[in-house]
């Protein structure tokens, strides 16, 4: 049997002294953390499109990077190889799940949409099979809405609702395929859901059709019978200008406004975030709070730069933060951490898609233990719940419950004066947070 | 009686080919635009802090300058003699409204509220005097809850509900006093209604806070009799790393999930935009597509520099889409332009402030005519119609009204193939757009 | 004879009033500005890479426009087409120059450097004859060693001397053609001369390198007899993570420091300057006032966007601002406006690349009239003049000749104590700014 | 003896597994790091500015916090108590340096200079006999010449030669107040030096009044007998829109053209490096390579606001990264690590100081370990020397050595062909990083 990684065994956990760039040192699947192997905490997921369709383009230059499995000059034995090589980096990664875009998996036939559908299936059969023959389990399935140029105006969004109706046709299929390979969710990126400029654009319409086109898709689920959830991920700007998901704030009250909030959560990417201008646990707290946190597109921006690099994950800090406050609001349930991440246009070893998971996966396994550290220590949420606590007396609840207006708050203050200020202690914290990193 | 601009007189239009700096070259108040006076359209408002209160300080130095109405002693001679000057400048101006903060107008007496607000009645008083005298009117008031160091940790937000209630008695006050001034509006600006770090912060109750807040509001605005609008400023950071109102749609999304989007409108300013990496126009354009735009802080960001500079605007283009955006939402009711703008560190002279007001309404009254025009030609409005034609159309229709699903749309899809595209023409509607300019 | 454009005619100007896209309002060629027709002035380029080469792609997709001259399977027969039609577009268009890089105008064959530079000089030989037949000149030429995956580190940077062979070997074939094709200038952009983690760069050995790489091409040009100058063009980041050409001021620097600064010029691009969180005007500024302003790429960022989008000049601002910078330093002499833009992903047809670049000759025909108003009123200079007037006179006279220390200084202020202040006036001169635009 | 921070004992180092905010968990004075004590690698110093003298004000409110120092109505009783709790602070805090800026420690006269001076001779009188007292030595003074409003517009680069020479004096008397207390080197930070707006600037005037008096400062030095270096502290804007100063890169730049670049060295502050748009690495990485690093001020930016937050230093990344490149640069020798950081603006206690120091110190502390074992290990040296091999061979020699030009390169292409690729490893790279963190 074809191997395409015949450097690579079975990545192992060899702990934090190994110095083998090819072992986890943290990341150890069935250690217990909080009362549950760290891979039901984590849930990764490999991501198709990045991982093997990827070839470190940028606006500068074509691909970097050769690939064996497309070497092949037909483009359908191509998805098959791709197909092949992708069970054999999840096996030897050792993750449980994968994510992919309907055209990742397999090519376009141009406007031939039946032929399109024909090819999917044929992969998806494939698909299929591995996923039974390795014991992997689909993370989520999407749909790619964005590369093709009839979408350059958008696809739910567009001027022209023939464009709409390729977007729905796609979505539908994408939606059968992934419910086919008992995915566990179905995620909306907006991909070209915005605008350039608004000298040529009806702002109200668009995002009126978008409300529409989502409503769409939770009538065909049901239809369909798909029970997990559908997820939508922010994002500002970048294909467009202007993105209409801007971030988790915006696409939940859109949500709401629209009768949709019960209907979807959350996609939260930490380099979106960060476009937004938001640090990745302001997006996550925010869901959380709001009971939207569904899944994690778990990659990392430099926030020096002002495009989405979608580097591994590799920062300590962001992770326990973000883990922090994943394990706070009960952790995953359906979702987990899809790593949507790309190596470097230099990274051009196969070896180095390893040498990127592996990163990111001993990342998030430090922050796991480091968060449920957190947790059980409690100084933290010992300080909030201090710092509160006035909320939880007679007047705080009372206003909280309504009770008291205006006139009252009035009355209080002529009474009590000037109230007793208490340190916010933030310099305190970020210390004492660094003995947990 | 005393002047306190002697070298400036009432500023006359004297046309475009003046050179006279303290004239107005485009701003001439009863032409008519459109059908109705210039004046009607913009309803310019000078805002009392930056203009009176204002002397230059940043985080590098104090004031730069030294006014005249500053410079007793007493605190309340000051209050008196600084709004004294401010109805000389507006009345010198020309224009019809004024904005304020409560504390902006007279002193705070520590912690002695009863003090306090017997000092602002008194300021106020002499306000309703000069008001009457003048023919002036206030465009809105609102509350500083943000300077005194007892807001550190925000106002409706803070973790205490002593401060809280400050925050309520204050705001009672203040809408008080705009009700007895006959304002046409109240502003809720965030202030500090927002986090430093999530290590000390509960971000939920502090949001569900900050509804309970408005609802008093609402309510105590019912009690009073208040009729004017209350609108809330997005602003998405700073003072606070991350302000809760961070733009129109944040806010919106808030106002629907709490059941307040019938009660507020927004108060969009030109420099928060951008600050939340929005064009001004965007957030007009948001506000005005939801039935949220109220009025308009007009001042100018540098977009290379990440701080509230609070400009005085003098960008035709920016002015201009704005006005497009105003005008075609159905223009001002109770809002206006109110400029929350202040002269520069070094334009210490008393002069600057006519010069940085007569630049600000010289720039809206030449993007008020640019705009009406480009209303009038119809180039844009003409190709946007045409680009969306499609959703006019029969197929288009059904989507709309929600008779189609994505089994519809893939049958469509099946039988029509691939759609004609058409060019978006961004180079060119730029292009026209300056012939406006 | 074969027409790429059948739609289009040789662009005319119709003046001001004129409503036809396809003709000039303010471009009239041989206008007289301050004793000089318009052209001479402006020596507008048009780039080859963009206009001719670019189809739209960006990271989230492929190109979305089809093009006809690219669409010939064998690339030479596509090259010779693109070079006919780029001819005809200059044409119709009516500039006078065009800028290329080698890898646009003739395909790469592999790693055959001896059959690439073949195909080059077949294809210069075609654009030689096309250039005496229309009177066209070129204005500069260039180097792609960027784009090939062997300068996936840099070119003259990289890490292996292998690679900086490769660069050399093409500068100096893409020297040689300038020189053959009357070039008046030669660019050098940094490409991927730059890091994306010091992790793994030696940033000392890579910018020794550069200073050797231009020291030879310095060698070279005087070898082969080419007269023009030499330019640098500044970009902060973008493909990497950071980009040893900075800015302006680090440029020159630089070759102030390795002793190159009289050999080279600056080429500055506005969305460079926006991207390093400059003003464009700062940078031409900056270049002036050191003499190394030598030629510029016209085009206009999205100051809300963090990447180089490389938009059509349209900003009446921006444009008047350099033009005010150009003119007072003696305008261009071997430099012109190259505009390196291209039409959004959207703008699809052919005809698209005629509005982007009449939007942006118009832009700058109306800056330049601008510009020359503002030198021919004299407000602005006389303004900076009065306000320096101090170092005109004795005392300052002395301490710019270096006749005085701090010694004489502290005296001086112990004798006459605390200086006048004098406003900055910025808000009235952004008004009469205005007057102009 | 009147003690500030009574609370507060002598910190001491209890180890990482303390509890105890008020200790070390890792910062160890006298524990040996690559054969040097920890306190002669790290030179901390205490800031007098925002430690003593800061309040937490901000552009949207006075200062939050009430310090004992600062409450006597005469301010140089004032200035003489907080010349004691500072010493009392540095003592506890177990610091061997300190900085201050001549308006820091005692009170400006108005526009009496001669006793402006007098103030300041009394006050160091006491600093000198305190630090005598107590072990404590001055690692630089400086000037602030930007505060008062004389220096609105610049100090050496003010459009008026009587602010010049008020600057001139002023850092006359803080140079020879330096030198007294034995400070080990003197700092320029630019403050206003840069502009607001073009339209009132002579740029190329103001920079070169900034070059006459950097070379008044050399020539007042020497005469003074001062040995200590100077540094340039690089800023790219705020307070002005644009600085002179903008990067190391600029400064270094400006320093060899004007001759001055043996005269000076560099202090780098972590948040003017990512107010740059460059990591704080990355600015000493490139002074380093150059010769050039001088001192630093150790803070930290937040990375999602535009200003400048001064915030205590508490990444192990970036402090890692910072004290690799400063170990391999040879370490300090004059220079140190100097906080120029100030507590949030709700940190309002007096402890809270302490919690800030302590933080960075120990933050500073384990990445000193750190940046040991890295290049102990050597992994990350080994890496690039690997990378850069063909540059020791002898191809690569004979270019560094400047021996072949453009036509052996070519030939060289000729003969070898494409050269074969390595990948950058960058996600590994990163990975074996958090090893050390």
């Amino acid at each position: 049997m074809k191997t395409y990684f015949p450097k690579v065994d079975r990545i192992a956990y060899e702990g934090p002294d190994s110095r083998n760039p090819m072992a986890f040192r943290h990341y150890n699947p069935d250690e217990e953390v909080m009362g549950k192997p760290m891979r039901e905490h984590l849930r990764f997921a490999v991501c198709f499109w990045h991982t093997f369709k990827g070839l470190g383009a940028d606006p500068f230059g074509p691909g970097s990077m050769i690939r064996e499995w497309l070497q092949p000059d037909d483009p359908m034995d191509a998805a098959r190889e791709t197909m092949h090589a992708a069970f054999e980096f999840f096996t030897k990664l050792g993750v449980e799940f994968w994510c992919f875009h309907d055209r990742d998996i397999a090519p376009e036939a141009g406007g031939d949409l039946a032929e399109t559908n024909r090819r999917l299936d044929e992969i998806v059969d494939l698909a299929e099979q591995l996923q039974n023959d390795r014991g992997m389990k689909l993370l989520w399935g999407t749909t790619n809405a964005f590369s093709n140029r009839r979408f350059m105006a958008g696809a739910s969004t567009n001027p022209s609702p023939e464009v709409f109706a390729w977007a729905g046709a796609q979505v539908k299929k994408a939606m059968e395929l992934t419910h086919r390979l008992g995915g566990e969710g179905y995620v909306f990126w907006g991909g070209r859901e915005g605008y350039e400029t608004l000298l040529n654009t009806d702002l109200k319409r668009e995002t009126d059709h978008l409300a529409r086109f989502l409503h769409m898709a939770v009538d065909y689920k049901k239809k369909l019978g798909f029970k997990g959830p559908l997820y939508i991920e922010p994002k500002p700007k970048e294909p467009t200008k202007h993105q209409y998901d801007f971030d988790a704030q915006s696409v939940h009250g859109f949500l709401v406004k629209n009768g949709l909030d019960r209907e979807f959560l959350l996609n939260i990417e930490a380099n979106h975030a960060t476009l937004a201008m938001h640090d990745f646990q302001h997006e996550l707290e925010y869901a959380a709070a709001n009971g939207m946190l569904g899944s994690v597109d778990a990659n990392i921006g430099d926030l020096l730069l002002g495009w989405d690099t979608d580097q591994f994950p590799t920062s300590i800090y962001d992770a326990t933060r973000a883990m922090y406050t994943i394990l706070r609001s009960g952790g995953f349930t359906t979702g987990g951490l899809n790593f949507d991440a790309h190596v470097r246009r230099q990274s051009i070893d196969p070896e180095d898609l390893f040498y990127g998971h592996v990163a990111g996966m001993d990342t998030f396994a430090r922050a796991l233990k480091a968060a449920a550290n957190m947790i059980a220590d409690g100084v933290f949420a010992d300080f909030v719940k201090q710092r509160y606590a006035g909320w939880d007396g007679e007047f705080g609840r009372r206003i909280e419950n309504g009770e008291l207006g205006f006139e009252e708050l009035e009355a209080h203050v002529l009474e009590h004066g000037e109230p007793e200020l208490q340190s916010g202690r933030q310099e305190m914290l970020e210390h004492r947070f660094n003995d947990y990193v």
